[in-house]
């Protein structure tokens, strides 16, 4: 994987407002955030893409986001907020190491999304979720 | 906290098409997909948000993410994807029982979002990480 803002970020050669560092995981403010209190949460081990995250590591995201999120609905008295990971440019991942962003919700600020579901098909779903589940080692 | 849809689907009073299941983790096609191969990913532990979950939980769903990912990418043959979980009826929950969206990208379908990133002020974000540093146990 090559070098990223979040690599060197990591690596001590680009400075952050660090909010958790542990063996496996980095949490910072977000230099350009949706509201106060962004926070980006990635990985120390570099992959692009979620998919392509270790168990270890993917492990010790997980355990970190609940406290990260409890550190950032304290620090901010938000109640609402996103957890958003985005994979692909053309999900909207600008920075090719997996990162979670930590989003507070505001009333003028946040993650805006807009959500138009579409209606599944049993049939197709069935056949679908039955290969997922073969997939999944 | 009370029922809900997916404390029945764990309880198996409801049917799903299931995708993975071990102890902690539950995942299985969303009903209203934005794209075809929409997986939710939950934890069996009864937690409102992501917040108030315990640490084997989150360990568990961040452990399983990447293969479900992986999974739903192969099976539908996509290259990009959000993943998403919302917390509170401000953020867009809809179900109180911490769900993680793995949704594919497509041409047509997937997450929807507009991005419009703020500046940040370096003096408020240096005390705001403090205080969150003091605040993660």
């Amino acid at each position: 994987m090559s070098e990223t803002i979040f690599s060197k970020i990591i690596a001590g050669e680009i400075p952050c407002h660090k909010v958790y560092e542990d063996e496996h995981v980095l949490a910072f403010l977000d230099i350009g955030p949706l509201a106060e209190g962004h926070t980006l949460v990635i990985p120390k081990e570099p992959a692009a893409t979620l998919d392509a995250l270790s168990d270890d590591a993917s492990s010790a995201i997980g355990r970190v986001l609940p406290r990260v999120c409890r550190a950032v609905m304290k620090a901010t008295e938000s109640t609402a907020y996103n957890v958003l990971q985005n994979n692909g440019a053309e999900a909207g991942q600008e920075v090719m190491h997996v990162h979670f962003h930590v989003i507070p919700k505001t009333a003028s600020g946040g993650l805006q999304k807009s959500w138009t579901p579409g209606a599944i098909d049993h049939v197709k779903a069935a056949e679908l979720a039955e290969r997922m589940r073969g997939l999944i080692a």
